[in-house]
């Protein structure tokens, strides 16, 4: 993988990645089919007859990816090397456009007990006005050579952002987790970290003092530091013009990481197809995120999670008829409706290119695929044999 | 795999792991049938059925394990960076309970002729009982600094187990391995263990001596020096309070060096399934070795191994009663009939839970796993899946 860069080549050719987020199940008791395995999905199973299948494992053996890592694997980033931290994901999250050094952290609002204590971690859940009335006062906040962004998320969550050289996010948290304790203090967890926790405890006491006035939300809690990571870019390593088109801010954010550029879009895969054939000749690499599969399966909802794939196969054709050289379905980990989470089951691969061997199995499904000639492979396999297929590798080797 | 404690949580569920030692074959000519194909077993093609199918490779391709590297990897270590060395074995192998840094080697009696030059390397094959008596006589030899102990395995062959500090087993043998030639002086193969080796040359003078008036055991020859690997326990690294049930020794001693509590038992499948079912509520994972398998195997008694693999499918149902959150039936390694001895064939495997997406292949068999939707994959990966159908490993990023 490491002389994988030195073998790509520029090409006119153009690679899709439908991405659809939580893909992969297990099957319902009921019917002892998956949730994948039970839509009806005419265009998918067609493509399927036509394509390499396979299954991907995005981290490891009974490895359950967070969102991060589940997406790097297949941008061609190995998810062991590459970390985004809780901080940063909550930055990605609201659209936020943090820059590679950046140090991002989690915040909560609180209300303390008048010995100092914590009474109430989520400060009675602010509505998302207050939320956004107590950042902009934190915002005020002037700390010596560092730009500050404080953001609302959701009711009593907002992220802070630290903007400055040499910031480090080796930092304990200041939230303890528990009501009936004091914050504590942001301590370093790296030598190189001191200046940074002395930054965060600046912080910290000052919007203490800013929201000494308030009834509930008098203080706040600070977690999951993180620093945003160097990445190569996707067209330094691998020569690509990429482009994402995602409606959820998070996924957007990781695109905008690895380098790609981000394509505004409206809600819904429709609304992305549109983007797609909008954009198809400006970009040879395209992300194209559906949310909903990962969204129905959190919340255990199968049926929803049928109905979602069975949009995306109803939509499949709009896709084909762009002509991608090569045309990659997936996702970035499995969300089984029955599990109501991420897991670790192996996600349904396919891989459709006028230069494939099909496998003659005219069905896409876990057991399908689980059939299919590539066995279970990495997620990071994926953009070299997604390269390979659109003609962008050399030969290695004399 | 180095990220896998960090992510690993106590909970109660339970894993099983029932190890048929050796259970991987090739197919007998007559029959075109493994001798897993050949077993009826309604118990294990049945729970196949709902089961995860695919094929270990112990150690690497075309490798044949030996009997500690097979059962590492199914332990969660890693077989190619944690070893057990031949004298080590041997003394697992009688029940010796050896510590962290002991130095063990194999002994043979042998006999020297007028001029110090071996004629015979066993003695004559010593009865087990002169054995006994000889190592007696040996343990009364006294090297500063260092306990000792001798202990008969059968015939002409002892153990000798160096206890003390600092010790090392980078150690030439002394046994020249031909007739006619004289006993070799034990060399230090690493400059830190000189020591030691002077110390081995002190007991092979001593014991010489001690020897002299005996009729044909009248020498010793050592060989396979090795050194008790210290290994962090399966508790630390996995957070499991492990249980061992094994009739034979050795992997007795297997379990104890990776920390398992070893749970005396009696002979044979169904004792030790007393043995399980007694100790249910105090465990949460079992490790349950079949050793009849690959006794059959070595014997190249093709119907005897079959004949195991009944018997072991006839006392499944009283695993299954016990409820297991995850049951893993497989092998250490392949140990064809028709080869006599270990061999490097990928071993059935086969992963039960209630959170399994089962491939729907109601047989347990070579080629049945072969077709199994986890293709083959390192013995190294089922600690990791077990734990995560076990319900026992977090998310992995954000």
């Amino acid at each position: 993988m490491e002389k994988l860069p030195a073998l790509v080549r520029e090409t006119p050719s153009k690679i899709v990645l439908l991405l659809i987020d939580g893909l992969g199940g297990i099957p319902h008791p009921a019917s002892g089919k998956t949730e994948l395995e039970s839509a009806r999905k005419p265009n998918l199973d067609a493509l399927a007859g036509k394509s390499t299948l396979g299954l991907l494992q995005p981290v490891g053996p009974g490895i359950t990816p967070g969102s991060a890592p589940g997406h790097f694997g297949l941008f061609g980033y190995d998810p062991l090397k590459y970390d985004v931290g809780r901080g940063v994901l909550e930055a990605l999250g609201i659209d936020f456009e943090p820059l590679p050094g950046d140090v991002a952290a989690r915040g909560n609002f609180c209300t303390l007990d008048e010995r100092g204590n914590i009474r109430d971690r989520r400060a009675g859940r602010l509505s998302n006005e207050e939320c956004a009335r107590l950042c902009q006062k934190l915002s005020t906040i002037a700390l010596e050579g560092v730009q500050l962004f404080v953001q609302p998320v959701k009711e009593h969550r907002f992220v802070v952002v630290f903007r400055g050289s040499g910031l480090q996010s080796e930092l304990s948290d200041s939230d303890p987790q528990k009501e009936g304790l004091a914050p504590v203090e942001v301590k370093p967890l790296a030598p190189g970290a001191r200046a940074t926790a002395r930054l965060a405890n600046r912080f910290i006491a000052e919007a203490r003092a800013l929201l000494r006035g308030e009834k509930t939300a008098n203080m706040v809690l600070l977690r999951g530091f993180s620093r945003v990571p160097s990445l190569p870019s996707m067209s330094e390593l691998f020569r690509l013009r990429p482009a994402a088109i995602a409606s959820y801010p998070m996924y957007r954010g990781l695109a905008m990481l690895v380098g790609m550029t981000v394509l505004p879009t409206g809600p819904g895969l429709a609304y992305s197809l549109d983007t797609l054939a909008q954009n198809w000749a400006r970009h040879d690499f395209f992300f194209v995120h559906v949310k909903e599969a990962d969204a129905a399966g959190e919340d255990g909802d199968f049926d929803g999670k049928v109905r979602v794939i069975e949009e995306v196969d109803g939509q499949l054709p709009r896709v084909l008829d762009l002509k991608p050289d090569v045309l990659v379905v997936t996702g970035d980990h499995s969300t089984p409706a029955l599990l109501k989470g991420h897991s670790w089951h192996p996600v349904p691969f396919l891989l459709y290119s006028s230069t494939c061997r099909p496998d003659g199995i005219a069905e896409f499904g876990e057991r399908a695929c689980g059939r299919g000639a590539l066995g279970v492979i990495p997620s990071l396999h994926v953009l070299p044999l997604a390269l390979a297929h659109a003609g962008k590798l050399v030969k290695y080797g004399a």
